[in-house]
Order: structure tokens, then sequence, then C-alpha cells
């Protein structure tokens, strides 16, 4: 009659080293968010399903998590979508709610419906986790935490540097070694992709793009003519794709490009902006790149978009974000324009990881074990106990009447370094017996200096 | 075309006001856990279906919210269970997975599937979400933390002791008043329910002594009888309903009444253990009362079971817990022991309000708000920004270039104490002018006068 115990695939439990690992991370985020002027904020884990779905594009939208409607609900099934193999109308039946599947489609949420009592332009940072129903494979779970900040209601290319300092001040802090920050431009992507006629597919154009990483310049070329783009029209946008050319030559290309173009025009002048702005501000631990190829799938950016990887191990982006102009418009909140960045924790982890760099973790309160020899002396002990919490001492004691060796045992193999023994004796002298575990040591004192060898320094 | 922004029912946004009020209660609740000697665990948010159901009873198992399958697996879709009425088959053929309803089940779960890596007795603490698919009505949600610490692999009643004492530091420690601890042991229910003949229905008896809060006494003894118990028999236990007899009439009532009764006897014995000897240890804020009422609602408790209510407001249950004495046998792990505890932020928060506990947000941290009056001057402030972000002083340039009252407005709309004005003459002469919002005095001096204003005392 007994299951297996078993995790659901895709998700993992944490145990107290690995959750003061988390920690760490968490808090070199939440203390630059704070320090650059950001607070937090905290949404559900799920929204109305229509909040979220037609957001994040196809693709993405087949990754959320709907949850099942219960009791008669489930009557509306639509059983007609099901026999026409219509699958997402009939999950859609069934589903009112959906799992959060990022953190930036819920702050417009937030935004609109809170539009009165914000003070904009809103700064706001909130560390949550998200799901995601994605095939489970190694370094890829359907439930890890994003370190989200936004800065909403600016139109100014300030918020821009600010995140590039943002990204920069984390990194340094971190010690994570050199990494590369790549950036773009939607507008620049849009216009190229209006010449290239292929602009009513603009979507396609970025998801062929955003490929790249996995699939590799050529085969992208390849997509990109197979959508029905002449080799002619192709020929002049090769240059997008090479290598080692300075950002000054690229900037310049795409002037002359672009030059009929009032978006592309205006593309090229945020990022000119941008590199030249940041040429003057000192970075510490990333290096910018205009990767004319980086798209970033998600539908919503609009404007600069930004993605990190580390130059020490190449594991893919290990943060990102971008400009998305219009977002809060689906939710009846016009002309506020947004920009936001987002930290992924379990990369920065496995970064920190392979190179050693997490700190060891400094436990520096001290802990006791009371041993337990039965209810009398117990009870003794715990007059010692409670005087000692009130210390701020980490103490327990042994839950159960064993075997002294299997008490010894349990302290050992959970660290503890000091034993205070409370047998018959002990009890009869009103005494305690205190034993340091690390230099084996002893000795029988009262309770008034058992306190002070453990308070007094 | 646009949506109405919503929040889905039953669940919140927190803004940082909010988040720092929850933080303050989750500290004092963690220090403690730690002092006691407990050390953290997460879980997945969720779980395989079958690991939940089944554990919590009937009326909880409808509670679970389930994920909805995706893609072709919709396809399993049970029609003939659907056409025949039978909801929660139809479901479960849609759902594999299932959102976490406590954080007990999952530890059962994890306890079971890390059992060779485990140190027995195992003490973990747990702060996480639950999701419950309640009605949402005034101050129920169907998302929200709870707080729990259980120890696992112990069949001393020290851990009970430990618990009681635990609560007793949360509640001193967060100034709450007054607070019950209700205790019962569910082996003298189920000896009692042996006595009346309702034991082959021991959870519905049980789930009608849980609905007394919400009923009253009078309509709980009319459900027992409806259950088919005799007058006779029923007068036989009416004295666990009395009010104000002392905890020793009690038990020697129940000694008496329960004597043909192992399990009965057992659990009076226990009873009996806790209350000698807390009264030998020094609560400071509980008070510890005998209610043979208390039934706890879910199925899995088998030992002492604990519910605290504060005697200031009453607002229900703000803490609970109980033994359980084999939940891990579900996962095949057998013959371990365990008890846990659980505090529910919500309603600690609540009284906390409403009484006025809660702290006033210290945000010690300077802030200062750089203007904007265009690049050049924005350029010039951004090293004095980086300067102060150094010296951990919270910095922010305001990202627009707009006009100067609009800028004021939002430092003071946001509590920001300095602001520093960078214009054209500022520029020339490299300086800042810097203006405290609280006096209105103002100065203008170069950078490194502007760094040591804020950090030197």
């Amino acid at each position: 009659m007994s299951l297996k115990p078993r995790i659901s695939k895709g998700t993992r439990d944490f145990n107290s080293q690995e959750i003061a690992d988390r920690e760490y991370v968490f808090e070199i985020i939440k203390k630059n968010f704070q320090l650059y002027g950001y607070k937090p904020i905290e949404t559900p884990s799920f929204e109305l399903r229509e909040n979220l779905l037609g957001k994040y594009g196809v693709d993405a939208d087949r990754l959320v998590f709907k949850i099942l409607n219960s009791g008669e609900k489930l009557r509306n099934a639509d059983l007609s979508a099901l026999e026409e193999n219509l699958l997402t109308k009939f999950s859609n039946s069934l589903s009112e709610k959906a799992l959060r599947y990022d953190l930036t489609v819920p702050l417009a949420r937030y935004v609109s419906q809170n539009q009165n009592e914000i003070i904009f332009p809103f700064k706001r940072y909130q560390i949550q986790p998200v799901w995601r129903a994605d095939r489970p494979q190694k370094g890829r779970f359907q439930e890890f935490y994003q370190c989200d900040a936004d800065l909403i209601g600016s139109d100014s290319l300030w918020p821009e540097i600010e995140f590039i300092k943002l990204f920069d001040s984390v990194f340094t802090d971190l010690k994570l070694g050199a990494v590369n920050l790549k950036i773009n431009n939607r507008k620049i992507l849009y216009s190229i992709s209006e010449l290239i006629s292929i602009n009513d597919r603009f979507s396609e154009f970025t998801s062929i793009l955003d490929k790249i990483d996995k699939i590799g310049i050529e085969e992208a070329k390849k997509l990109i003519l197979l959508a029905g783009i002449s080799n002619e029209k192709f020929k002049k946008i090769e240059f997008l794709f090479l290598k080692d050319i300075s950002v000054n030559d690229r900037i310049l290309n795409l002037k002359s490009l672009l030059s009929n173009s009032k978006i592309g025009t205006d593309g090229v002048s945020e990022i000119e902006f941008i590199f030249n702005t940041i040429d003057q501000l000192n970075l510490k631990t990333i290096s910018l790149e205009l990767d004319l190829t980086l798209a970033r799938g998600l539908n919503y950016y609009t404007g600069t978009i930004f993605e990190a990887v580390s130059n020490t191990i190449e594991i893919g982006s290990i943060a990102a974000g971008g400009r998305y102009d219009d977002l809060t418009s689906i939710f009846g909140l016009n002309n506020i324009s947004g920009v936001g960045i987002s930290f992924g924790l379990d990369r920065i982890l496995f970064l920190l990881k392979e190179q050693g760099l997490l700190p060891q973790k400094n436990d520096d309160k001290i802990k006791v074990m009371f041993t337990n020899f039965g209810n009398k002396e117990s009870l003794f002990s715990y007059n010692a106990i409670m005087k000692l919490r009130e210390k701020g001492i980490v103490c327990e004691l042994y839950p159960n009447n064993s075997k002294l060796k299997k008490q010894i045992s349990y302290a050992n193999k959970k660290g503890i370094p000091f034993i205070v023994l409370v047998g018959e004796n002990e009890l009869y002298m009103r005494k305690y017996t205190l034993k340091n575990m690390l230099n084996g040591s002893q000795k029988t004192i009262d309770l008034q200096a058992l306190i002070s060898s453990f308070t007094k320094k």
C-alpha cells in the first residue's frame, strides 16, 4: 500500500546548507536593489489565466501551468474542443487560474490595479519563484526563483544606464569573474525585419534569432532563408552576424543601413547613448557588447534588451532584461513605459559553486546538547536550557532516554561542539557536567558557571 | 481589448510596508526555531498528486488545488467518469500534480526519500506558502504562509514539552498578550469513540468535534446523536463538554472512564506527564488548557494535539500542531513517530496590527535623490551616486529631465530626506547642491564634502 517517495520531476528540495547558499545570493542581490532605490513587492503564485496567456508568445504560453477548476465547474469541460483536438481550448475550459510564469506580467497587473496609490516612476523589486512546464533536464527546472527589479513610468534612457550599473554591482559583489553583457534594441531588429520584409512575422524572426545560442549562426541563417527571404535581401543584413566589428563601426553601419527608418534611427541613437554614457562610467566586472543577433524570446520587449553571460564558464544567460513600452496597456493603463532586469538564481549559484566562491557557512551561534537520562534529569536540564536560550545560545535536549553512545553519536553527526551530561550524580549535586567535544575536556559546574562559560569571552 | 486588472480571488499582493511587517514576524519565529535547534528545509510548491491526496481527510482533499496536465496528456481525460458525475475521478484523470496543502505531508515525503542522509531525530523548520481551494472570505485566503517546526523520529514526550515552550517563546517575543494553548490527545478521543461505539467512524466523530468552534457545543451534541449514538451512551461522555472543571479532576474522570482501554490509559498518562512537567517550567505568555473537545481536523494526528488562541482578540487558532505516529509509513518508512507545530502568519499579523504592536519601519539607510536637468548634468551626478552607493547610501537619479517641481514632489511623496541638485552652475563649478528636505537648508559643496556629509557622524 505504501508509495515510493518521489519528488515531482523538475522540482527540488533544499536542505539547510543549500538554503544558506541561496540566501547568500539573495542577500547580495537584495542589498543592491535597495541601494539603487528599489523596494519590494510580492504578488500571488497564481493569477487569473487571462492575465498571463497571450503576453509571452506562443511557445511560452504552452509552458504556463494551468490550475484545474474544482467541483461543479468541471462540468464546463468543452468536450467538442477535445474531440476536434483543440487541446488549448479544452484545457482553457477546465481552468481559470494559472501559475506565475515570470514576474513582469504580474507586475503590469499590479501597477495597473494600484495605479492610484503608486508613486511613479515606480521602482520595485521582487524575488519569488516562477513555474514553467518545460521538459525537465539538467539545469532546467519547473520551479525556480527570479530576482527582478523594474522601473515603470519613465521613457528616459537613464534607467537603462542604472540597470547596467546594477548588473555590474551585483556581479562585482558576488566576485563572479568577468561577465559579458550583450545588448541590443528591439527597434533596430524591427527596422531590420522591415528591410527584409519579414516585419509582418516579426516574432517569428526574433524567435529564430533567439535560437542562435542553441542552433548556431549557420542554422539560423538557413531558417531565415527558409522563412521566405531572398538571398539578395539577406545579403543586406549578413554583416549583423559577423564577429570582430567594433561598436563604432557597427553603429555607423546601422546608421546608414536604417537611415530611412524612423524606428531604426531611434533604436540606433538609443544604443549610441548607452554606449557613450557607459564609456564614462567605470564598470568593474562586466563588459558591454553590442550583439545584433540578441533577440530575447518574450513578446513584450520593445526597446533595449540585455543578456548577461559569464566569460568564465559557459552556461547561457545568468541575467537578462529589457524595455517594454506598453505592457500595462493590456490592463488598460496606457502610455507607461517600463524597463526591468532579472537575475537567474540557479545559474549564478552554479557558477559560484563551480568556482568555489560560496562562503563557508559561518554558524556563529554556540550549540549545546543536553543528554537525556530520564525525566527527572531532563527536567533539571531544562532549567539550564531555558536560561541558555535566553542568552541566545542554541540548545537542545536529546528527546529520548537512549543509550549514551547513541546520544553522543547524534551530537557528533550534527557537529554540536558542547554536551551537557546530567545523570543521577549531577541531579543529586544540582550540577551539570559540561563536555567540550572538540578537545574532550570536561568539568562539573553549577548553573551560574555553566551559563558564564558560554557568555563570558 | 484591454483587461480589467484583477487579482485572483482569495490571493493578495503585498507592498513594501506589508512585506516589512511580515518579515518582522518571520524573523521572530525563525530566531526561536533556530534557538531550539531546528534547521530549515524547503520543498517544492507542487508534489505528485498521489503524495498529497488521502492524507488529510475527505473534506480537506477537496481543497487541494490540482495542476492541469498539458499537451497530449489531456487526451487521457476520463470522459465516462464525467458522464457518471464522478468529478474527482474525472479531475484525477487530468492531473498528475497538486499544490502543497500543508508542510507536513511534504515533510513526510522528504524524510522518507532522504532517510539515508538524515540524522535522526530530525529537527527541521519550514516557512513556505500553502494553497487551499477554500471559498475566499474575510481573513481566509487561498494562498498563505505556514511556519512549521517538526521533530521526526522520537516517541518521547519531551518534544511536546519543547514545543509548548517554543510556542511560549515566540508569543512572548511577539508581545502578543495572553495566549491560551488548548491541548488534547487523539488516543483519549479514540478511546472515547470506542466507549460510545463510534470508533468505526472515528474521523466523522473528530470532524464533528472539530466544528464546535463554528457551530457551538449544543449543535455538536445534536450531530453526535444524529450519528446514531444513543442518549444513554452519550451521557457517559457528556462531562467532556462541561467547562470549569480543574485539570486534575478531568484527568481523574478520564482515568476511571477509560480504565479498561489501553489506548485511553496511554493517552491520559501522556496528558498527565505534560501537565505535570509544564507545571514545573515557567511559562511566560501562554496558559495550558486541557480541552477534551479539541480534535484538529487532519486525519494524520495520533497523539497530543495543540491549538493556540489569543485571549485578547477572538480570531480562532493562531498556531496548532500535534503528534503523528506513522505518517512516513505512507512512503514506506515505518515506525517513525513525529510531532510538529505550525504558526499561522496571517492571524498573528492581524493580532499585532489590531493591538498596534508592529514596529514602526525603521529604514535607517540615508536616502538621496539626485535631480535630472539633462544628460550632462546626470552624468556628472552619476559620479557622486556611484561613490555614495559604495558607502552603502541609498541613492537614485530621477530618471527624466522633468520640471523641478515634479521631481521634488516625487522625492516628497517617497519620503526621501535629501535632494542633490545639479544644474548648469553646479556642472560648471563641479559642485553639488545638497538640500535637506526636512529643514529646507541647502549648501553647495564638492564631491568630497558631499560624501562626508553622509558618512561622518
